[in-house]
């Protein structure tokens, strides 16, 4: 499979690039507005993953170039830029490729962070509005710390809920999740249910916050 | 310590008031608005407790009465009850009683159920806005399925999320979650954060609903 993460310089795209890198093979391209960055982060995470003894060549090209070259493409831009991002690889994408949206649209104040929920109903639900018709949209990879999928050191044990009005679709980025050693799917339904799942984020920044010797925290059901 | 179950008639109260009389030295008191019911009630989970070897005295009273005389009081009704039973109750309830607010508001589509953001920002806002001014409102056990709850037989390990913005209560609340064998209390921050908390009802049943073989899901961090 051929996996383009739209926004791989940042820190969940990094995080995501590399744990697919490591424990799976399947290809990871790496986009960005800006190719030259796109192809400096490649570089960079090849040279960590050689460190660990893994060689994997890792490409970075600017958005569309990244997304046309991929079966399943991952959103992994601030929520402000879902929108734009999709509107801009539209011509590239068909439906054999699956969009997969991680974003979440959070406010702070005082007390900690808030899910700030788009008039759409959720950000899946900004990126499934911008997507064409026949493009099936996925919500996956909100609630993992950028920091624990980062680092390779760390073994995960947690879940991520993937949302989808798109069976295939979801079966498709369930199984890709479970390619990352530790890292479970569970399935959270439609995209209509896709609000409670994005506010899981804020909530375990705020758990991590609050509760002394918890840090990235992360998620499990049972 | 004295608890009151205001609406331990129903499931998530008779789970609670079994858990504190199984697994805690607590004084388990059930309140009802039909002080008939509360008695009928609390010789049954007499019974309960007594063919599992454990003699436990539970007394049944109004909703009034029952608050008069605890020490936390938890505000197991319906959301859109919260209100009205803070009202009934408000001239029993001094800055030595903690208030606990366990519901969700929520509304279901053919997806599933979504989380119902009340105006005042989450039901235990609403809780804390009906209350006397000195008296603290914490959010706890919101989290929890009540089937699971009332099956003693069933082992617990999961997490359950305490809000407030009074130290001291929340501790208190806390120090009580944590009698129950299993279950563990985090600090999910002030009222202000509760509408998180309480999104987290809609999705773990969610979760239930779309995965073979998870029924009554509780959730862990870490």
């Amino acid at each position: 499979m051929r996996i383009a993460l739209l926004g791989g310089t940042g820190d969940i795209g990094q995080g995501l690039a590399l744990r697919w890198a490591y424990d799976t093979n399947h290809e990871v391209i790496i986009g960005s507005r800006d190719p030259e960055k796109a192809r400096t982060k490649a570089e960079e995470y090849e040279t960590e993953l050689d460190s660990r003894g893994v060689d994997r060549s890792i490409n970075g090209f600017e958005n569309a170039m990244a997304a046309d070259r991929a079966n399943v493409v991952v959103l992994a831009v601030p929520p402000y830029h879902v929108s734009d991002t999709v509107e801009s690889i539209a011509d590239r994408l068909d439906d054999e490729t699956t969009l997969v949206s991680p974003a979440v649209g959070m406010k702070s104040d005082e007390s900690g962070l808030h899910y700030h929920k788009p008039g759409a109903g959720s950000v899946t639900a900004v990126a499934a509005e911008a997507a064409p018709e026949d493009v099936p949209v996925v919500g996956a990879f909100h609630n993992l710390s950028a920091d624990r999928l980062a680092n390779l050191d760390v073994q995960f044990d947690v879940d991520t809920l993937v949302v989808g009005d798109d069976a295939d679709a979801k079966e498709t980025v369930a199984a890709l999740a479970e390619g990352i050693d530790g890292l479970r799917a569970l399935d959270a339904g439609p995209i209509e249910n896709a609000a409670e799942v994005e506010s899981v984020t804020p909530l375990v920044i705020n758990i991590a916050r609050y509760n002394d010797g918890m840090h990235d925290v992360g998620v499990k059901f049972s």
